[in-house]
């Protein structure tokens, strides 16, 4: 049987064609024909040779930055590095963001560099849809190290813990602290926890609040906290020793990640198809739900539905 | 037939009895015994006697003091305000949260008005399943205005806007541009933006910058923007004014929104008994991928549960 299009431009990606993986990215991002056929051909072809890295935090603690930073780290050990970037296509600084990708655009002449930038619609705050499929895609490709920037300000922050071996999240000291203190249950998520512009003021200060909001992890399980300067790589050895040291315990973690990533992935699939099911028979009962001026409410109406669905097993 | 707990509870809350609403709001919020039945009863008393105004915006934007201010000028105007707030439950500086509450706190005295907390985990980024329920409770207790804080940095920053009447986005210059970057299609959201904190000496950039991202908005369709140093009250009569001339325009638009709401809440109480309805599958089939090695893909899996998931309408 011949092989499918799809087929052939997995084959390619797998032989290591540049060209055929940015095409594929482009497929699954943009949901081109054919792009749940090449997601399937990716989930069967993926490998676990990449070390995957996520980094985390708000917007303005220098992820972009850092990650500069550890590629370069990384391509002085020779490492092939793939780099799934957040580009906020944002609304109110194109020239920031441009700013954002010229700085990565330092190693966009080295071919073991590969860097893709994937709008943040429905990825703040977690790691979107997009994100992990493309993510899956670069798992074919046979990196040494992957790289997921994720705006961490969201509600799905523990989800990302799930697709990458380490999380690293970036913080800064002085400004933004109060979106920083919204963050309940960050330590939950953090491998590494990085202070940033530690040449601020206030950095020592903000590094002892870090340290004591992590009392009541037991000792030897607190995270490390890493002080940077990004900007003039201040930090970088450090944080590179660090993630040496976490990754041998956060291999051993695989196949549970692995586990909980397969239910992530049924369960969104189901949840998408129950949404086309049933939308035609919703839309008619709000407008039940509406005329008797919640007489009836949704909660009754979805009840009555739910007693529709039968589920066998085969 | 006898009234149940809960009926009783409602016909407490509906005779205006005080403690009788703060207990509701725990019921509901901490899914105490009961807690369906009564979001069923609130849901079917619920009025749409209150303007109900939604505030959202990045932390440090001074959400709370906008909201202790916006709380006075309806009391000299003797409404009756009632106050959704977020409390984020910091793990970095639980003095900063309690600092909030006192603020707030300014009114706990007054007995019209009601301002009560809720943890924002699940919250950040639009608006969380406890504050719409909770919300619904608060539309049943005659407030003349409702003022929903919402923690705006997420990814469902569109939900919020169907559950209430006005939203106000509260921004900051100079610090965190980066995170109202990341903020695309803000513009959408916004029925009118606070420059807070305008004594800043970016605020004048930072305004024209938000001017110029309504550029594709026509003419006179774009939404007013109100320079305001809340602390002290700077340009809090401007913001009344813009509130009371957009409520008609707004006020027009309440039935689409009632019917968006009601399909929202048909659809998530859908998903929620679908993943209790397939759960075990679900895990069985992932023990399936994984022994594979992914052979068979999560998206096999999913086809096949949703092959055996039948729906018939009654």
């Amino acid at each position: 049987m011949e092989r499918s299009n799809m087929q052939q431009l997995m084959d390619k990606i797998l032989s290591g064609d540049r060209r055929a993986f940015a095409q594929g990215i482009s497929v699954i991002e943009d949901r081109r024909k054919g792009w749940q056929e090449l997601l399937n051909e990716a989930y069967k072809n993926m490998n676990d040779h990449a070390l995957i890295i996520g980094i985390t935090g708000p917007g303005g603690a220098g992820k972009s930055t850092l990650t500069d930073k550890i590629i370069t780290e990384y391509r002085k050990m020779d490492k092939k590095v793939g780099v799934i970037a957040v580009d906020p296509s944002s609304p109110f600084s194109g020239g920031a963001v441009l700013g954002d990708r010229v700085r990565m655009g330092a190693h966009s002449t080295d071919s073991n560099v590969f860097i893709r930038s994937l709008g943040s619609r429905g990825c703040i705050g977690g790691i979107s849809e997009g994100t992990k499929r493309v993510l899956y895609l670069f798992k074919t490709f046979d990196f040494d190290v992957i790289i997921v920037e994720s705006l961490g300000v969201g509600q799905d922050e523990t989800e990302i813990t799930n697709f990458v071996d380490v999380t690293l999240v970036a913080l800064v000291p002085g400004f933004g602290d109060s979106i920083q203190m919204a963050k309940a249950g960050i330590q939950e998520i953090g491998d590494i926890f990085i202070v940033n512009k530690s040449d601020h003021p206030d950095a020592e200060l903000f590094t002892n609040q870090l340290r004591f909001s992590f009392g009541d992890i037991p000792l030897g399980e607190r995270p490390p906290i890493i002080n940077t300067v990004a900007s003039d790589g201040k930090g970088l050895d450090e944080l590179m020793d660090a993630i040496a040291s976490v990754v041998p315990k956060e291999y051993a973690r695989r196949e549970e990640k692995a586990r909980r990533r397969i239910n992530i992935e049924i369960e969104s699939e189901i949840l998408e198809k129950m949404m086309d099911i049933t939308k035609g028979i919703v839309s008619k009962k709000a407008e039940l739900v509406f005329y008797t001026k919640n007489k009836i409410t949704p909660y009754d109406v979805a009840a009555d539905i739910i007693e529709g669905i039968s589920f066998h097993e085969e």
